[in-house]
């Protein structure tokens, strides 16, 4: 997998454009979508219980973000996952603040039982709760991706999935592979939902990319490529986030090629 | 209907500041309550089933979106829906993706059989998809207003309202007259939620402007010519939303008159 | 209270980087977390009854913000509040809107009952509202500041809090303090969810600040002062909002001293 192949996904997702079904919290769905829409992608917030199963079945891709959980929306939840199990549909799981949080914890363990991901995707700190840790203090990480890659390989064997840890390198792997990326700047954790935007994008990918592995890779690769663009040309937090979806919005594979730094092995 | 007609109601927005409340969806409530902050107007988001009535009575319009409807806030519009019909207060339909997902369809038609609203507001898909026909995928339009017209045309008649088809060029239409608006940009498709503030617009104008089709017509204008502006320059989606509320801020009822590309028959 | 000492409390919040528990409302979820990320603190918008009390029992200071109150982001509020009260966890009652609504102006209520609150922050028709007047029409603000001043100290004196009333100029009390400040920008009326925000920095500040006046002050300070800033080099809604987030990035304890216009006594 090298840069070229990484690079290549995101015109795959130009060209198709996905339709991606988000199940998010209420703190980043307007900025999620937009980071789809800037992207090339198609954001479809559809979290009601009575319609997320039917929306599943037509997604490209289905995101469970567990950021702020309700009653309702996790009923949404279960019913988009066993749709999406039904129908083949690749689906991620961004358990966010997993292992601080006793009831998402549960529910995100309860979502893994009823159909395997496509990937699951969180923070250092969020990998290793999910995976049985005792996980952050909310959402921020405090383990290290380094220190979590075992965990990362052993859940992704259990779940039969690619595992994506974010940090100032990101990690993804499966069973077997193992992916790093080196993009990406500090103030991706000074923007809120960068993350959360992430696991959409890869829901997206994955719709369009049959190696999911790949896929996570690529959304990964699009995003932290493009914050590197952004932050080269602006002094603070706002106008750094304004300018990530302007580099989303004109980011060419070619220039992905260039700028991503990953190893594979 | 001339272009000094039109943009006259910006004016008589300006000089009143109506109150709008919005039963909007997680993805736009923010985005929504700017556009209408920047524009000149006080945006209010009663949504709880508590509330949504007694508020109703006292806003200057309502707007209805469904974009992610859950049971209780369908039950606040009802009730919003329910007092704006005995108080007289204008509401505004936006039947998000409808067609396309069963229950959200069954919700619109439920609230048109409460009572009349001012305006329906959606895409070609979705006004295709509310009157009957099959509906687009999500929230994307897969007719152009153009066929549409003849569908809207009847649901206009039936529910004695106006109905506003957004697309390339916009559609405003009552049971016997058609104004088409010929401004906006591509990338208005781009960032999420465009749309859905434009409901919240012609909400606010429809309180103040006694015409509902004029309403439709000096909102969609506003939005469309501001749009227009904030295209010139920009380059990318993120600085196009920020010079999009940037221009709405300094929009004139003068310059609005110039730009506004409307013909009305 | 001088301007050095309110400054100072900006420093003690980057050093400690406190972490926020928002129970907000949907508009302003991501503005709020992003001008907390942007000053230095650590969002958490933990808002479901299952897992509120657990967190406030850990976050440095909870928000309670009545925006848009459902039945279950309102059992959360009792939950993170009864376990605030345990715990002594500051927390921060924003009630938008109270006195011209009456369910969420009977939950307001209920909170104070519950524990008393470190800081109540409103504009000064909220403030009336909550203390038995007839309140405003919506979210504005239609007393001015001056004329609640009597009423927020009878407040202050009730629940043995401190009381913030923005406003042109912004009040903080308690029983026997007055601090005014006099920075501030009229446009910050005309971006949705600043003064949401602001009550989130005051529940974030008084996390690590002893003396919630000093508290209030200071959260009021530094999002005042950098809308100085903003407002200096912008020329429309939209980019005030963005660069006061680069302002908030920056924005140093010396430059904060220097800016402020405080009076206490």
């Amino acid at each position: 997998m090298d840069a070229t192949t990484v690079a290549a996904t995101l015109e795959t997702v130009r060209d198709t454009g996905p339709l991606v079904q988000c199940l998010t919290n209420i703190v980043v769905a307007n900025w999620t979508a937009n980071v789809l829409l800037a992207t090339g992608l198609a954001p479809a917030m559809v979290d009601n219980p009575q319609e997320a199963g039917d929306f599943a079945a037509v997604a490209s891709g289905v995101l469970i973000n567990l950021g702020t959980p309700q009653v309702g929306t996790v009923a949404a939840m279960k019913a988009a996952v066993t749709a999406a199990g039904r129908t083949g549909t690749p689906w991620v799981l961004d358990p966010v603040a997993a292992g601080g949080l006793r009831w998402r914890t549960e529910v995100a363990r309860d979502l893994l039982g009823i159909t395997k991901p496509a990937i699951i995707r969180g923070n250092a700190s969020e990998i290793a709760g999910l995976a049985g840790g005792a996980g952050g203090r909310g959402v921020d990480s405090t383990t290290t991706p380094e220190e979590v890659l075992d965990i990362a390989r052993e859940l992704a064997t259990r779940h039969q999935c690619v595992v994506a840890v974010s940090g100032q390198v990101d990690h993804v792997v499966d069973a077997e592979r193992t992916v790093t990326l080196a993009n990406g700047h500090p103030w991706l954790t000074r923007v809120t939902g960068v993350g959360c935007a992430l696991g959409a994008l890869m829901a997206g990918f994955a719709g369009v990319v049959e190696d999911p592995l790949l896929a996570a890779a690529g959304a990964t690769a699009t995003l932290t490529v493009a914050a590197d663009q952004a932050a080269a040309t602006t002094t603070g937090l706002g106008s750094f986030a304004v300018a990530l979806l302007d580099r989303l919005t004109h980011l060419t594979p070619e220039a992905l090629a260039t700028a991503v730094k990953v190893t594979a092995w």
